[in-house]
């Protein structure tokens, strides 16, 4: 018998308990899956960093614990915790989100699209925006997320510049590392898509040195994470840039008293980018489980030393 | 010597009159081209509806006018034009401008986008919409520009429907004709794009019967031509339906007094979809001249009898 805890909100337990029970059922193991389990005969916790769940030190038999969502920054570091950690990989649900989130609003700013979305004084400018190949685009974070945006960028024929920690090859994006591919990548961006994660090493990635090598008019879209940016230095840097649109921030939701809320060059939206879906991602858990269970290395495990 | 006029706009000549001299050169061809040439020496009219010239009978030996443009609806019923007609067919601008338009406007309404543009109560609502193979969209017209905004929306994700006049076979495209064909491709609809010509049979294409189809919430984008849509129908089904994204009027630009300017529920955007790009739209004109010149057949004829 595998004992699955799910350690989650209410309302994440609503949303998947029938959806695990399915792919846990396909994959023809053995299994009890409950929110309450007593600690010492605990295989799996499904997670969610918001659960009650912070001491992992009284659950002795732990296999793994699988974080429901990408970002593993608020479990990452909890030293309690010595069982393998794995995080949200899931190609229907939160790649093809996000992918989707993430073409719309490069599309959004590549074409102009606010200035006919709200247009009170009728104005009638048939200027054509460039094609997307005249559009240079830098995605910093190559992995799942951000390959998934390049690649789906690239098709529609946008010039894609990558950055991420160890040097890529990818055919059609051009990749870059290191603190000199940083500043390469953002120098001639004209739309900036942050697809890194929360690490010590990520803070602050823009801050007032990294927003003065974009050009004028450039455009910050920010999935990721709201640490990636210094919020003062972006304040203070709009005037020149064309928009920010950021769907994550250091508080969420973004507090009523925030600049960015009425600030005309920012849009905030609601940490929606990408969410978890219930069904594919229950199919994610359930096979990685029954891999474990078949003795086989664990999916999507995160790196602990480096954060992500 | 091959004669060709240039008869458009002068802002149309500054804007290609290098772009066709240099594409025309590459072709090798021994040619003279300008905006003024006795009628009964040119040989081919490089043509913009809104031109000066709309008498063809002194073109006494005219091979070809070739349309700057993708419609055609103002030169097909010329009586006096006897000689073929061609139409603009550019992959690189035209098809290109258009599939970005068409996608960007589409993932904007398929993500609620404007909610969050335009956010004064700092709503932070974060439902999630449905993943792209959960949101039918369909396009009505599946030549050049449909099928390959088709594609890419397929490609991104999107469950793709497309309606034209013959029936067509296209992968992951469910291909519908004829008029029970548009009931059906209307009634699941959740977004409709709109790429068909301005002919006599397409004129309210979308009137009070078709509109009445659409399921409540739908949203209709118009980059073909305003004909198609009967205006007066769609304003009393806006109430019902989500938006309306026009890019094409029956009067451009739109005059100021008309109720589309300032409905909540209607985006007015410039007749920009797709602008002609001088460099491309260039070389494929001067590479259809060379065609003719030894002896083939023009590429992108019009069908003179359907008007498209
Ligand atoms: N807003 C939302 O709804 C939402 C939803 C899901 C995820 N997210 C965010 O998106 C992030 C990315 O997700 P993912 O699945 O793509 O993660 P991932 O596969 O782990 O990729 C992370 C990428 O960032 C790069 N990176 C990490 N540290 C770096 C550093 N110090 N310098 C340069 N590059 C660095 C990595 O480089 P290497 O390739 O060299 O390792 C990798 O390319 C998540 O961590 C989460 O914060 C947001
Ligand atoms: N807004 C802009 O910036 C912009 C720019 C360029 C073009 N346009 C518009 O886009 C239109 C389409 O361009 P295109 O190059 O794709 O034209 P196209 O290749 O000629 O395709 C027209 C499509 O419409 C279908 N069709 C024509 N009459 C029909 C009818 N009575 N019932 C059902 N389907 C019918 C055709 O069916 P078959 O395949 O069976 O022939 C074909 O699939 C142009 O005519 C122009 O009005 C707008």
């Amino acid at each position: 018998m595998t004992n699955i805890l799910f350690a989650a909100s209410q309302s994440a337990w609503t949303k998947y308990e029938t959806h695990l029970t399915t792919a846990l059922d396909a994959t023809g193991l053995d299994y009890t899956l409950a929110t309450d389990l007593p600690a010492d005969q605990v295989d799996y916790i499904i997670y969610a960093p918001n659960a009650t769940v912070q001491d992992f030190t009284p659950y002795t038999r732990l296999k793994a614990v699988m974080n429901l969502w990408a970002g593993v920054e608020q479990v990452v570091n909890n030293p309690t915790l010595t069982a393998p950690l794995t995080r949200m990989v899931d190609a229907e649900g939160l790649t093809q989100g996000m992918v989707e989130w993430v073409t719309g609003h490069v599309l959004r700013h590549h074409l102009g699209m606010d200035a006919h979305i709200v247009n009170p004084d009728q104005t009638w400018d048939d200027t054509p925006p460039p094609v997307a190949k005249d559009r240079p685009v830098t995605i910093l974070g190559l992995g799942v997320l951000g390959q998934a945006c390049a690649s789906q960028l690239s098709r529609i024929g946008f010039s894609v510049t990558g950055w991420s920690r160890s040097q890529k090859d990818i055919p059609g994006i051009t990749c870059l590392s290191g603190p000199e591919g940083l500043r390469h990548a953002l120098l001639g961006a004209q739309i900036v898509v942050l697809l890194l994660p929360d690490t010590p090493a990520t803070e602050n990635t823009l801050d007032a040195d990294a927003l003065a090598a974009l050009p004028d008019g450039a455009v910050i879209v920010n999935p990721g994470r709201g640490t990636l940016i210094d919020d003062d230095a972006l304040l203070a840097a709009l005037p020149r840039l064309g928009h920010a649109t950021l769907d994550t921030f250091r508080t969420e939701p973004l507090p009523k008293d925030h600049p960015y809320w009425s600030h005309p060059k920012v849009t905030v939206t609601p940490h929606i980018a990408s969410a978890t879906r219930p069904d594919s991602a229950a199919r994610v858990i359930a096979d990685n489980i029954a891999r474990a269970e078949r003795g086989e290395t664990l999916h999507h495990l995160v790196d602990r030393a480096a954060g992500y």
